[in-house]
């Protein structure tokens, strides 16, 4: 019988873990999507055990041999000790978990860990937007700006894993400030939470007779307003939210200029819950670098946006097997 | 007789090219200078022939091998297929120039060729304040701003070797037009020409009656300001000057907190004729980015001077006959 080769995904989120088999052109076969348990970190450890086992049958029964089990998860990660050093506030006491050694205990299969965005490069490298360059970068763009960097090949991690933090790139040191503890970062203005706070500073600078009734609603309740509001204002032309997303894109713009000079890579691929099924930005920004920068440089990168699609998190998680071999 | 190792360097800049042949540890053994001919590229190809020639002899003379041939310059280089890109306006049609193609044709030794950046980070790691570390970032303060990162042990260069123009990252999007086409990039901050420009800007808007009586001669002649002055007006407290200097150091240190979140190094050397023997800039940037970025990140990073003094430009294009080994 011929046994067809895939790997086991699993994606820690803050809401959800989603675990899969994917196969060698990253297709998900199987998945199953658990809730994060917020109990304690114990609990969530009992999940990622049990998703072990469970898949593991499930593909014997399919046929199916699993090469290795690739974890992603937001927060900072030591890849060669397979350690979360400081993970997403979203999930509890989610810091200094051994998450390999403790796997270890149930399979015998290779184990990969890795934070969210670098497998998010990975995952374009091996089957998505980037096959066929060494170079390449990836941007995860939602409530925050991820980076994962392959170069000549290998993926940048630096020191202890902690590189690629490129959301945390200072675009204008007046500007705002930013949680990580600098200035304007493409973070404050290109993720979700920049985009809304940047609209919110905008609404409370504007006079009350400048107001449409819509707005109004939201200036008594800015807390409420998101990302989501503003991209629909902006498609309806509204020109706050033409000015919010404009600068966004602008920063965002600035901000892969620097990238291309540091890396020299020859495509950047955008993904995550803001640039989803907005081509257009992807467009915008391959305008705005033409006009800024060394053109040798500048000239033969495609910025291309993601296809994976919602399983992106599970299919990057899984990628990493694949990746080591 | 027990043959002794060596390696030949040759460093062309605008002036001059500088040769010699430099030991294990860095030091220079023999050394000798040629101005850089005016007339055209092929004479300066003439004197590249002659060196390798020349220091030839002279080590076999000496009782010793040379093991390779380094060459730094200055401008863009093809790493991988030993080729000039597009070189300095100060040295005539030095571009698309198949260097290394050439000088095989009068020698056997393995020859290699990278910008003078990149040659100064290899030195810094193979016989530098970068030795013990595999991530490390070297940056060179002269005229313009260069850079050069090992990460993981190797140098990165992206697709065809154009990676590392540090000196070309925006650190403040609304600030003054760069060459390279971009804004605020730390190199129109933070390299002597950026210096002296930011520096006549400030004069231009002083009052004549806020100026001193050696700053009223540099008000008409602005051209002959350089950024020595400025740093020794810096020295003797002048309050413009101060500022200039201050903007620099910042715009540094942003760049610098950008590089740290980027590749995640644990030692960022700084070299070039800006801060030679200025340790109080290291110092500065390194309590500056103490209470910027990420500090899981920003606390492991030493900021350290460069120690290879004048001849650091052919030291470092020797060592790449070690870092390749």
């Amino acid at each position: 019988m011929f046994v067809k080769e895939c790997s086991l995904g699993i994606d820690i989120g803050g809401t959800k873990i989603a675990a899969g088999l994917v196969d060698r052109s990253g297709h998900v076969l199987k998945q199953q999507t658990y809730s994060t348990p917020k109990e304690s970190k114990d609990r969530i450890l009992d999940v990622l055990r049990e998703t072990v086992i469970t898949f593991s049958n499930l593909a014997k029964e399919a046929g199916y041999n699993i090469n290795g089990v690739g974890i992603g998860t937001a927060g900072q990660v030591n890849y060669d000790i397979g350690r979360i050093i400081s993970g997403t506030s979203n999930i509890t006491d989610w810091n200094n978990i051994p998450i390999i050694d403790y796997l270890k205990q149930y399979t015998s299969l290779p184990i990969y860990l890795d934070n969210d965005a670098n497998t998010f490069a990975i995952a374009e490298y091996v089957f998505g937007e980037a096959r066929g360059t060494d170079n390449l970068i990836g941007l995860t763009l939602g409530t925050g700006v991820g980076g994962g960097v392959i170069s000549q090949g290998d993926l940048i991690r630096g020191e202890w894993g902690g590189a690629g933090e490129l959301g945390h790139m200072t675009v204008n040191m007046n500007g705002p400030d930013c949680n990580c503890g600098s200035k304007g970062c493409i973070e404050v203005y290109a993720s979700g939470t920049g985009i809304a706070n940047r609209m919110k500073e905008r609404l409370e600078n504007l006079e009350s007779t400048d107001l449409t009734e819509e707005l109004k609603v939201y200036q008594g309740n800015r807390n409420q307003l998101t990302s989501k509001e503003v991209f629909s204002w902006y498609e309806a032309e509204m020109p706050v939210a033409k000015e919010t997303i404009n600068l966004a894109i602008l920063a965002l713009s600035y901000g892969i200029v620097n990238m291309i000079h540091t890396f020299n890579p020859s495509v950047i691929v955008l993904g995550g819950g803001l640039v989803r099924e907005r081509e257009w930005i992807a467009t915008t920004i391959q305008e705005h670098i033409q006009h800024k920068g060394m053109s040798s440089l500048i000239g033969t990168v495609d910025i291309r946006l993601s296809k994976l699609g919602y399983d992106a998190g599970l299919i990057g998680a899984s990628s990493q097997v694949w990746f080591q071999k």
